[in-house]
């Protein structure tokens, strides 16, 4: 035990360019398997493969999902192809709750393209989405015992997931907000499907429960970590690197977790923030500078980073009391989990 | 073999009532497992069981498909409980599709109730019906082996009936449909999970695939003749047991089975028909009545009957030939296989 468990050697964008090329054959597959033509056309869209009249493009996202469902089943000891069914279940429900979500909350482009609704109609992305999902499922159906034994995850954050997403368009309207609130939307928004991707491969491979758990939570405070750091930028701003404008969340009054801490703070700063929201999202750019600023003076960045760095910490510290036996997949998935949170560099 | 194999004394209401009886149960709890409060709500709504505000209604559907899943159970030799997590499977993918549909074809009415999506906004709706499909998969997930022997049934078949509301909105904007578009769509759209309900109790009762295939066949039979008989009368009308106006499908220029066999006639009839239709469906009182009486001179009505009949027939035939075990639970299939056909009087 003199070596240490956590290795830091691996680069993030490395063991997810190596684990997605496991996997995309096999979500390739599951696309074209689709039997209907516009179904298809629309998944390869949002995909990331296709263009609208079908040309190939190269536009896919990191596959963050799929890296980790692949490196669960190879961090328990298993070949990284026991993961690869899980891997595509769970990159095939994300891309059924992104076309979905752009439908409901009018979100016209997303990694730099228009969004899929508006490129096939409202209509045809929700039927495109639930033909994913339904592969999804189908695709672990076919994996006999190990697809069995990976389903159940799949399904209740699959669940959690819809939750998350109901919760967050109630929350929209709402002035009464808590910190519990948003925490628990982001829960099942963003942290039950990387919950499930981080234990699907473990869970396929048949490994003991208590790493199928020990793994599950690892994604889970991840989840919850990426979805802070997100939130974060959201009132900061780096359009650079994630296309959103300057304060954007600040902008449209959303309730994310910086916002609602410094609302919650009991600070000075958090009662004049308060009482300018209480007129409705602030409208000129000075008011937007201004309510940015109370965010930040009342603490509510600071809340959201330190709220992040712990559930990361933990995180880390969860992973290596597991002891898996695959040491080398621990640190891949540590890499990716740095990467994750922003916090490889 | 003296004995007639089909028994005519059934009646379907009654057969209903008793499978009605044996499934709300299990469709309940699986409603009632659902985690998120919304997500209960609109889904009981969707189900008739609550009106808007939570409280006890009784508006529901006539739960043919859950019949049909524990009937074909039964037939086969097996217990009707064997049918149930069939039957809540299929109800709930039934309903699921129904919440979703309202919201594509912009529906304002069902069962004599505003919609989901009216009582709920469009968001949570879409999401509410994600989360019925989702349950409906975990509830043969739960069901051990006989569940997992169904679960492909179920997943093909709601991939075809996805398939099928696509084709649907698609020949929406088309001139140039055929009768074999039509079919094809409404194969999907009505009778791919009606074939499944006729089959899933079957399949998880472990029954030989020739029984599984020819109750399939049955349901997907009954599934184009009920449907051609809902087209006639969106031509017709029968609004007091429809709820459907007079001639709507014509004043809508919906191109349903029976137009599509008039403009498609050769008849003098159905290019006059079709000369009307190239300005647009008709909005005159008096052009809709016209038009009406084209689709009938040009055959459309009679062609839809019969071919209807002759699919009812063929249905019946072949439920016939199959020589399942269970008299009784077959005489029971032909009374609720008539009554959606609306030939049980």
């Amino acid at each position: 035990m003199s070596e240490p468990r956590i290795q830091t050697s691996s680069v993030a964008p490395e063991v997810l360019r190596r684990t997605r090329e496991i996997v995309e054959p096999a979500l390739r597959a599951a696309v074209a398997g689709l039997a209907d033509e516009r179904m298809r056309l629309i998944a390869s869209y949002q995909m990331g493969w296709q263009d609208a009249d079908g040309q190939p493009t190269d536009s896919g996202g990191k596959a963050i999902r799929p890296g980790l469902a692949v490196l669960s089943a190879q961090a328990c000891g298993a070949a990284p192809g026991v993961g690869v069914p899980g891997a595509v279940a769970v990159e095939l429900v994300h891309n059924f709750s992104l076309l979905h979500d752009d439908v409901m909350d009018r979100d016209v482009e997303r990694r730099h393209r228009p969004t899929g609704w508006v490129v096939f109609g409202e209509a045809q992305v929700i039927l495109a989405g639930n033909a994913m999902l339904t592969e999804a499922v189908r695709v672990l159906e076919r994996d006999g015992a190990a697809g069995r034994r990976a389903l159940p995850l799949l399904l209740d954050s699959t669940q959690l997931l819809i939750s998350g997403q109901s919760q967050d368009l109630d929350l929209e309207g709402r002035w009464d907000v808590t910190l519990e609130d948003v925490l628990c939307m982001e829960a099942g928004k963003t942290a039950a499907l990387l919950a499930c991707s981080s234990a699907i491969g473990a869970r396929a491979a048949g490994a003991p429960e208590a790493m199928v758990a020990g793994l599950s939570a690892y994604g889970q405070e991840l989840g919850i970590a990426f979805q802070l750091v997100d939130d974060i930028l959201g009132v900061v701003g780096d359009p650079a690197t994630t296309g959103k404008s300057s304060s954007s969340d600040v902008r449209a009054g959303k309730r994310s977790a910086p916002i609602v801490a410094a609302l919650r703070s009991g600070t000075p700063a958090g009662d004049r923030l308060a009482a300018m929201f209480a007129d409705g999202p602030p409208d000129t750019d000075s008011d937007v500078q201004t309510a940015t600023e109370l965010v930040r003076e009342a603490g509510g960045l600071d809340w959201a980073m330190t709220e992040a760095d712990a559930r990361l910490a933990r995180a880390m510290t969860g992973l290596e009391r597991l002891g898996l036996p695959n040491a080398s997949a621990v640190a891949d998935l540590v890499a990716v989990g740095r990467f994750i949170v922003g916090r490889d560099r």
